[in-house]
């Protein structure tokens, strides 16, 4: 990769620390000790074994929670690729911070924050309660060149790992990683095939719901940028600044950041899973900070996945975005903390005979 | 099916309502103007649409929460079809009471409260805080005989329609069904074999985790048990009390007084599934009121799943019984809630300019 001027960066992804093994097997030893058949709790397992490995405690707990979502326009649209016309970009940007849209509802309802940053909107307004750090008014359009330049991508990832030191200086116990972007599922599916070499038919999907026409023309949008953008594909920087954009490149950044700061982070829909594929392969302990969601419908979700080798914690047939199933993902990991934390052991669950002597009515039996 | 003196369970039977339509075409049209894509919020809309058609509202909230953990023994074990001892029903009965076990410490952590009921542990001990309502202590050995009469069943079976009475009056939201019963997947297997007509082999799991030979042993009672017991495989009663349980047949009993006292009752884990089966085949409409939980690892899960015609929404590779599954169900269906009640329509969600002009610092920009 080329960093050029872009040492922080670079330091960033050098000091990644991986999990702490101590601490995972210590968890693993705590959970085959509780008063259960071995591993029956499946995933539930896996998570608390995975946050023993980044806090490197056995014994966590998810207070604070929060979903930082990048938004961001994208030149592409003008090819009509996309259902929504590109205001809704910046509607829905308002709307996060207005506590109305799908996410918003979801996360107020776990008691999760939201951290909104307008990265790229094509919209000269400045909007309360947003951090504004726009790079540019929207990505160039793909199809023509190049979506970005390398410095403006490095700046983007800088960005979502600015954003992530914001966040651990908070005390945040969990992050999920959300997108507000007309036209983005056009860019994460360009940038997956450029990331997989996986076929376009399995990578493309209808995101927000587009006529079978619009569906067409995405494809053959996605197969010319993949072909005149001169992609080095061995560089993830260079996928992204080529054929993503700038909300992808800021989730890239938070992937990283969450990892170097040793926060837990959920991946959560298509363009999460792209970007967090992105910084893995940027550098691979980054998977050891990564936690699932639900499984998106949009098609390409589980090629991101499958590379990732990772699975889906839910199945809601859900393809809304915008980090929608994070919360959902933050209560499974609060369940994951209430076990490890609460369960009996085997010598905890006996049976205390004193305990039957209690006097007893049919009063109260609600326990 | 043969009531005999039966005549109040028949009433429950025949007085079950099917759901508003009408509240459901409601729904549906308000989850329609949200602000978001048609659907895309998946099984969340199919929530909130079932809970509409059991409330009669568009609008619903989940505030009381249990689950009802139907504990009994099985006469079978004596075969050698079960991983732990029979004594570790009644103290796992115990630790529920304690908040010690896997869906004691997952409860606690969704505030939902537990509602144990002993119908027939073998053991002579009064438990503090569990309600007894002991028909027996422990079903007969199916592979020898029956587990239990006709008449024992239908009580059994009017047991959980009493549960889900107090819970009625308790005022309570929504229900979960639970089990604690050491041999109980040998029993479910068999009663999902005469429900269904299913291969053995997609029926029968390993349960708590048996040897390879009891495992084997655990195949060859199973069809000992459906071949001996001269079963009308039309009568899911005359099944149950063939080659099932006490357990089961209460758990039919809540599923049936859930809908009969229309409370949504969540279907959890393999035992569960395989007594709202039983219940939806006495009365099709208990389908109406069921709401699915986590994908159980236990083999013969998804048969009944399939013949519910239901989909499960987590995918957590447990297989811990006692319920354990309802908190996160619970957590679900309460989001699923939160986006009926609070997210904007596309009407509502329209930028208001004069919210653009607010002054803005960038002090606290969490939201």
């Amino acid at each position: 990769m080329r960093f050029e001027n872009k040492d922080s960066l670079k330091k960033f992804i050098n000091d990644i620390k991986p999990a702490n093994k101590k601490a995972c097997k210590l968890a693993k030893e705590r959970l085959d000790s509780l008063a259960k058949p071995l591993g029956s709790l499946g995933k539930l397992e896996e998570i608390s074994i995975k946050l023993a490995g980044i806090t490197g405690n056995v014994k966590n707990s998810i207070n604070k929670k929060c979903i930082i979502i990048m938004c961001s326009d994208n030149g592409v649209v003008e090819e009509g690729v996309a259902s929504a016309p590109q205001y809704v970009t910046l509607a829905q940007t308002i709307n996060f911070t207005k506590g109305l849209t799908g996410v918003a509802v979801l996360a107020k309802e776990s008691n999760s924050d939201l951290i909104v940053v307008d990265i790229g909107i094509n919209s000269d307004k400045e909007i309360p309660k947003v951090y504004n750090r726009k790079i540019r008014k929207g990505t160039s359009n793909i199809a023509k060149g190049p979506a970005m330049s390398y410095e403006e991508c490095v700046n983007a990832i800088n960005i979502g790992i600015e954003m992530v030191g914001k966040v651990k200086g908070k005390k945040y116990d969990i992050i999920g990683v959300g997108e507000m972007g007309i036209g983005n599922t056009t860019t994460s599916s360009a940038v997956l095939i450029a990331l997989t070499n996986c076929v376009l038919e399995k990578a493309v999907g209808k995101g927000g719901g587009v006529t079978k026409e619009a569906f067409e023309k995405k494809k053959v949008v996605i197969k010319t940028a993949l072909e005149i953008n001169n992609i080095d594909i061995k560089d993830p920087i260079d996928i992204i600044s080529k054929v993503g954009g700038f909300d992808i490149a800021a989730m890239v950044g938070v992937f990283i950041g969450a990892a170097y700061y040793q926060i837990p982070v959920v991946v959560d829909g298509f363009i999460s899973a792209v970007a967090a594929l992105a910084a893995v392969k940027i550098n691979p302990l980054v998977r050891d900070y990564l936690i699932t969601s639900h499984c998106s419908k949009e098609i390409g979700y589980n090629i991101a996945l499958d590379e990732l080798k990772l699975d889906s914690m839910v199945n809601l047939d859900m393809r809304l975005g915008e980090g929608s199933g994070c919360p959902i993902a933050f209560s499974i990991v609060q369940y994951a903390c209430a076990m490890m934390n609460n369960m009996a052991t085997f010598a905890e669950a006996e049976i205390d005979n004193g305990y039957l002597d209690t006097v007893r009515s049919e009063d109260d039996y609600i326990v």
